[in-house]
């Protein structure tokens, strides 16, 4: 039901007509490694770095602690990326590396108020036991661990530590048995196979937020800086019709998409357009509106003229942050949130059916 | 004079002969982007950020301010990647990306103290004036300026802005007309056509300390991070023989080369072998220590046997740090400081010379 986009380490993908239910049957796969055989019985969790009493706990310890339950949509930071002209190396995602899923687990600020955060702590680095050796775009000094860090402020607010999606047990491709699950941010947070939290007095620079995972950001007319992804930004995307999808004038049919954004922030709004940018529509929700989870939404449409039309979507958030029309440098591959036109081919009208 | 590695920009490197000298005749040019056309009448250095007063000060104002001189020696980060295996990407240097000047200018404290740095100051950013679009090995955002950090503390030490190499207004090729010398440092700390200084109160994550010119570093145990390239690595060249020159059994001949390391340390002693390693000898010096300079050693040589030698070489610094036999893949293409063996042919004894 995934589409493979990159066997070893497996890199999959969702269809897009499976992101129009809110929990997504088949969840996206992103990995950078191999997976790490982890024994559940032998597992533990290390919390160590700036702490008063650093910990070491069993899954059935973690088990044992009280547990939160999210739902949550997870983006990969180069979800949309085959959009991107000229092409840009990695893994070609269409519309699929995105996905919702109801999370369980404990939350982080419960192991890090029993650790005893010191008073330096900075930022809390999250390791994973996937590792090996990446070569693009910069070697990496042998074989690296995945890891990415949090500032200490979001480690404390709403990061969970999860062992179950949709109410079973992490299967090994999602991360088993434990894995962060970061609300509002890119799913490069959402650390799989997590050993090892460490909290840390200064700017974590690991590979996956600086040569990877990073952008780049102009700050006071200096030259541009590199900033780690973090929050997911405003996005929609048109679900159906298909691109490239033949339908038919004088009969009205449903345009159904979804939408989300980053951070704390909600998506208020979608507006959508059937000649390619010339006027918009507002479409409407089937779900209220909610932090860190998608929203899908809809609109009818009558296409009245025979010929090819480009149907646009454009979501705007509280922020009052907007989908941008163009693909912004300054983010590489990543961070692909700018309106992509679904290309549709309107019919004539059947004669016979006019005529029966 | 120099042998050209690159064309547009213009990389150019100076002959081992040459680094004989204790002043390089022609010093070595490291350039990213094409030389800007700076005119020195309409030249002004800002001196902004974090600072109770912002300057801009013309040259004329910069020489009437107390001036001061230092011999120092500048090796790009680079120097010696033709011998890394396998070969890595970048300009293909040799020996000769190393040279030695006195340079003439202000003391960049000097212009801190005019400014009064404020007190959450953390870093000083210098900002060239050449400018271009970095496509290898991250493509950087558009056009940027060559721009690179200092911490506060080097900053307030002993940086130089130098209008004058030796005793001559800079030429364009060195960064006319102002370029920051670093003492100490590897030469992309040197920046070229300066013209602003930007205090700031953080760590800078420019484009040339992070995806260029940096390495990995290993600490506490975590996955290893990014770390701008700073202070020179200790490391001794063998200038003569020339490799894979022929020398005579049982003549004797110099054995000479030079010999550097980093920060405020000074390299102290230099062995060599004639036998690929297996023995080794204290080489002599031609100069006293100081930090910053260069210090060219020599030791006599007779070869007795006819057949190939490896020649070695390996410096101790003040410190205590030694030049390592492999090179370090945490410093990716830069920090080339291993001993590198330089093959010679020792041939037999001319025999018409002994019958005569």
């Amino acid at each position: 039901m995934l589409i493979t986009r990159q066997h070893h380490p497996d890199n999959l993908e969702t269809p897009a007509h499976a992101l129009l239910e809110t929990l997504t049957p088949a969840h996206y796969v992103r990995s950078h490694f191999a997976v790490p055989a982890l024994d559940a019985a032998e597992f533990r969790l290390k919390v160590a770095g700036q702490v008063a009493s650093p910990l070491s706990l069993s899954l059935a310890e973690l088990r044992a602690l009280p547990a939160t339950t999210h739902v949550l949509t997870l983006e990969c930071a180069g979800n949309g990326r085959v959009y991107l002209t000229p092409k840009a190396s990695g893994v070609q995602w269409e519309v699929g590396a995105v996905g919702t899923a109801q999370w369980t687990g404990v939350p982080l600020r419960t192991l890090l108020e029993r650790a005893g955060v010191a008073d330096n702590a900075r930022e809390v680095v999250l390791v994973g036991a996937d590792e090996g050796q990446m070569d693009d775009p910069v070697k990496s000094p042998g074989h690296i661990y995945y890891s990415r860090s949090l500032p200490l402020s979001k480690a404390l607010d709403n990061v969970l530590l999860a062992y179950e999606m949709n109410g079973e047990a992490l299967t090994p491709a999602h991360g088993a048995p434990l894995r962060a699950i970061v609300p509002g941010w890119y799913g490069m947070a959402a650390v799989k196979w997590l050993t090892e939290i460490r909290v840390i007095d200064h700017a974590y620079q690991g590979y996956f937020q600086t040569v990877d995972y990073a952008r780049w950001e102009r700050q006071d007319g200096l030259p541009p800086v590199r900033v780690p992804l973090s929050e997911m930004r405003v996005k929609s995307q048109i679900l159906t019709p298909a691109p490239h999808a033949c339908v038919q004038a004088g009969e009205e049919l449903e345009l159904c998409g979804a939408a989300w954004t980053g951070g704390e922030r909600t998506v208020q709004r979608v507006e959508v357009s059937t000649d390619g940018g010339q006027s918009w529509q507002d479409a409407e929700w089937q779900q209220d509106a909610a932090p860190g989870v998608w929203r899908h939404w809809h609109l009818s449409w009558t296409p009245q003229q025979p010929g090819e039309v480009k149907l646009l979507s454009r979501a705007t958030d509280s922020a009052g942050q907007v989908q941008p029309a163009a693909h912004d440098p300054h983010r590489g591959s990543y961070e692909v949130h700018h309106i992509v036109a679904v290309p549709v081919t309107v019919k004539a009208k059947q004669e016979h059916k006019e005529k029966s």
